[in-house]
Formats: C-alpha cells, structure tokens, sequence
C-alpha cells in the first residue's frame, strides 16, 4: 500500500502552529490510572507563551491523577467548524508531556497570565487551590491537513513550528 | 477530596443517548501499534442501527493498524458548539473495544446503509477497498455534563442508554 505521509514542508510546520495558536480545547489521549488501558478527555487549551500548548485542569477530574501518574499523553487540536465533513478540517495529533505548575511555583503567576488573555472567563475558577496549569511539551505528531494530506512532524519541526 | 461523581441516573443516561444519536465525529484515543504509547486521531461518527457508535475507516490511517493490533480504545463524543467555556459542554468519554467490518462481510451493506443515511457525503469514498466500517462496543464511560455534573456509567448503563 502506498504511504499517504508527504514530506514535512514549512506549510506543514505553519498549519501545526496556527491549528496550536487557535486552539480553544482540546481532546487528550491518556493511560487510564486505575486500569492501565487508553482513555480520553476534553481540555482547555491555549498556546502558552513558549508556543506550546498550556492547559488549566482540576485535580478532581479523571484525567488529572492519570497524568501525575504518567505524563505521557497525546493532545487532538483543531476543531471543525460548519457543515462540511468534518474529516477534511485539519487537526493535530500531537505526542506530548505533561508538567503540572501549580500555585506559589516560581511560573505559575505568568503562565497564568497567558492562559487568563486567552481564555478570561477562567478567572472565575484559576484561583481555586484544586486547579494546576499544565504545560505540554511536544514529542512528536501527525498533522492531518484533510484527507491524503498527513504529515509526520518530529520534534524539531515542532520546535520550529512553535517559534 | 470530596467525589465529583453524581449516582448514575436515567437523566444521565438520556444525555449520554443524546450524545451519541447526535455525533458526527469524535476524538479516538488508543495504544499505538509502533511505540505503545497513548496516542489519538479524529474519526467520522454515526449512531449505529444498534445505538452503538459506528465508524468508517481508512486502512491508511495510522490509528486503524493501531485497533487492528489492539482494539480497546476511547472515544470522545459530544462537540461544543457557540462562543462559551467550551467545558460547559456535554461530553462522553468511552471506553469501547473496535470491530472491522469489511466489504463482502455479511452485515457490510446494512451498517454501510446506516452510515450513509446520516453522513450521505461519504458515499464518495465507502465503496474503496480500503475503507472498513468499524463498530463499537462500549465497555464504560465517564460522563461530563458541564462543570460539577460528572457520572461514571458501566456497561449495563450504556445498554439502557442506547436502548
């Protein structure tokens, strides 16, 4: 079978950044703590001031004691929008760790900056004690520009990605 | 910690028949084949005519040599839609095991038929070889109605909800 991956170009690399700078949430991919098998989840996620996704998430939820756990997980950014298929909308499947900072960490004060000029109305809930940013630093991905169009990027072209 | 987990009840149980009656895509999370690691793809989504969820999908894609190796998975169904906190909205999180259904296999015509009737575009590519519908069994799955509304629903609780 022919491979449907095309050569990773600075298109790519530029659809991967503005898919990460549009971003809203997110679904995450994660290992179940409890039984060890995949599961999943809806995140906030904004570009954080490094180009890399940041998240704001609640210890009370699920996915947060799986990522303490284990932080390698897998972020799914780029929503469609419309009528249309929603297959031919471009998303990234993005490999990545997960880093808790919480409040009164040296980062925490402008991480949470970020996050509040992006998503504001989370100031209603990014003072409670049970809520931590989350940075995710990105291993690798597949960007799906729509179908026939799949792209393997690795870590370097991540980081120029998010320059 | 107090548990952020309500009692499972049919109000809970319509919203996750809701969800599903109402898809056209979802998030997947699964163990990749390659590095077994989490990792998660966008995939096309219908109510299949046993009120499971049912899919189609592409042998090209990375993430179906990945169910055909291992077919315990999660699906992520329920789309925010508008301008607000994307995590008021509903959304179901799956835990499902994933089932090919080939063309030439006996029930093939009448999941494809189901299929179509909600997703009519797809008529354009459900005849190539190497598309597969694939049918989901769910296992479990963790309910998210907005912020405070989380439910845990076994495998008895998603029967009762596609019923």
């Amino acid at each position: 079978m022919k491979s449907p991956i095309r050569p990773t170009d600075d298109e790519a690399r530029l659809l991967a950044r503005d898919l990460i700078e549009s971003a809203r949430f997110a679904g995450l991919a994660y290992i179940d703590k409890v039984d060890g098998t995949p599961m999943i989840s809806r995140v906030a996620l904004v570009v954080g001031p490094n180009g890399a996704p940041l998240s704001l998430i609640s210890d009370l939820s699920h996915h947060s004691a799986a990522l303490q756990h284990d932080p390698l997980c897998a972020l799914l950014i780029g929503e469609p929008k419309g009528k249309g298929d929603p297959l031919t909308h471009p998303r990234l499947s993005m490999r990545a760790t997960a880093q808790f900072v919480r409040h009164g960490e040296a980062e925490h004060a402008s991480l949470a900056e970020a996050f509040l000029s992006k998503q504001p109305k989370a100031k209603l809930y990014i003072g409670f004690a049970d809520f931590a940013l989350v940075r995710f630093t990105p291993v690798s991905a597949r960007l799906n520009g729509g179908f026939g169009k799949a792209y393997v990027l690795n870590a370097e072209d991540l980081a120029r990605a998010m320059r």
